[in-house]
């Protein structure tokens, strides 16, 4: 049976490629916030979410974050990890060698994304911020007669007929975002093209007060079990309920023993622990372009 | 001598509002995205550069950490910390109870901060995403006779002679951004409207080799000193030299026997550490509301 995937749209974002990767499949229905995504799941009006949590382009992670901690009781089902890759794009009419833009259109952490290949290649051009990746290639679909382009991923490309002038002008090449996918229920991974890394486990825990030796004691129980974490990031609560709160993503699946154990422990050094979710993670292989293909996959 | 400093702006963003308070008295050069602040005062065309690093409205958080890492040799010479409060407001032709506007403008993550607002006390009305909330504001200025609003900041509404109908409508009220100021050089504070915090050091850690007892290891340097840590933070590192980054703030000023006693037994765990500024830290306050006046402030 199909899903109903709200998503952070509008079409062709990198949420949009995400979902499009992970569930080929299912129906998407573009949202414009992050919170109208949790809110669809939330109240029933689709079966999951797919919204940014790490280092987003078009969402802010601190909003999904606080989200997931405050407002929302849906766990993280999955997760899939995008390449950002940055592409200039013209209107067709305009595809050829002695075309030069007089203006760039994309959002702006796109455009600051590509600074330095827009310093040095395309230096003087004037860059124009839009609200998203994809309502920059839009802009330069709907006005063929504009001396125009647009930086924007591939999917925006196909999307509004595009013609790729040069791939991946983005500055440094390690840049992805993640997702995670939210729902009250279990998901369906059918037909999925995201190659599968593993499962994680993401924990959330409450420290009760605010001194280095209490990380320290979090960590230890953690270390002394060999359990290993892929990633952990610290937020100020302002609620009373403590100072801080740490966000620790295990790289296993959830198991009988020795995540419990772990979860004990610090239960009774003092600290509130919540499981976010215990999921699959998966990755969208980066696309290589004409000119990379030699080095990259011969 | 009155300092230029490079912000990420337009005009009356909370960077600039940030700005505002800690350097009242300097000379303010709006830039349109972050690594164009960081080239102005790494190619010394400004003595200093603010720029948004964590839980950013307008920025992205991974690329100030990007380029600090990577791109640019700037140490961190301060930071401010400003609430993030949003204010719903109108031209003040348009100032009447009876009012109701058809289309409210703001940047996505603005009108995602006030979902909860919007949903229950307009719902229903269309909401446009515009490039930055500043943006939003002077649209609503340009165009009195349309049925328009704006959710911005209080600089919003004064730089562009708005009139603010409801103040602070975002649903999370301890939603903050920090800022860093980067300077080859001393910096100044003179006049300053924002509260010192005390000082913070921040170091960058990469680990030899990606496990959880690496980290446990690290944090024990820090927690049998009893120095404190007001956060840290892995990000991944692509770029062969490790698997992780830790972004760790010391919540004191460098001094010459603890910290560096830390990081010469982090390197001789096999770490590199580099230290990214010690620095003092200030506050912008919660500007109270009329409503909330007599709660706040008596």
């Amino acid at each position: 049976m199909s899903q109903s995937i709200a998503f952070l749209g509008p079409k062709a974002t990198f949420t949009d490629l995400a979902v499009s990767r992970l569930f080929p499949d299912d129906t998407k229905i573009a949202m414009s916030t992050i919170p109208e995504c949790l809110d669809a799941v939330s109240e029933g009006q689709t079966d999951l979410a797919v919204v940014p949590i790490e280092n987003a382009l078009e969402g802010s992670v601190n909003i999904t974050l606080d989200y997931l901690v405050h407002e929302v009781d849906l766990p993280i089902r999955g997760e899939i990890i995008t390449p950002i890759q940055q592409h200039i794009m013209v209107h067709p009419d305009n595809d050829s060698p002695a075309f030069l833009p007089e203006t760039i259109y994309s959002h702006s952490h796109a455009i600051a994304q590509c600074h330095k290949f827009l310093h040095k290649e395309l230096s003087g051009i004037r860059c124009e911020n839009t609200t998203s990746t994809a309502a920059a290639a839009k802009i330069v679909k709907e006005n063929p007669e504009r001396k125009i382009a647009a930086i924007a991923n591939e999917m925006a490309a196909q999307e509004y007929g595009l013609q790729i002038t040069k791939h991946n002008i983005h500055d440094f090449s390690h840049n992805h975002t993640k997702f995670v996918v939210l729902s009250k229920s279990e998901v369906q991974y059918k037909n999925t093209t995201a190659v599968p890394q593993g499962y994680k486990t993401t924990l959330m825990v409450m420290l009760p007060a605010d001194h280095s030796g209490a990380l320290h004691q979090v960590l230890s129980a953690f270390a002394w079990r060999k359990l290993n974490l892929s990633k952990i990031e610290s937020r100020p609560m302002k609620t009373g309920l403590g100072n801080y709160i740490f966000i620790i993503d295990l790289e296993m699946k959830m198991d009988d023993v020795l995540v419990p154990g772990a979860i004990s422990e610090l239960e009774a050094l003092g600290c509130k622990v919540s499981l976010l979710g215990s999921y699959p993670s998966f990755m969208v292989e980066e696309a290589a372009d004409q000119a990379e293909v030699s080095l990259k996959t011969r």
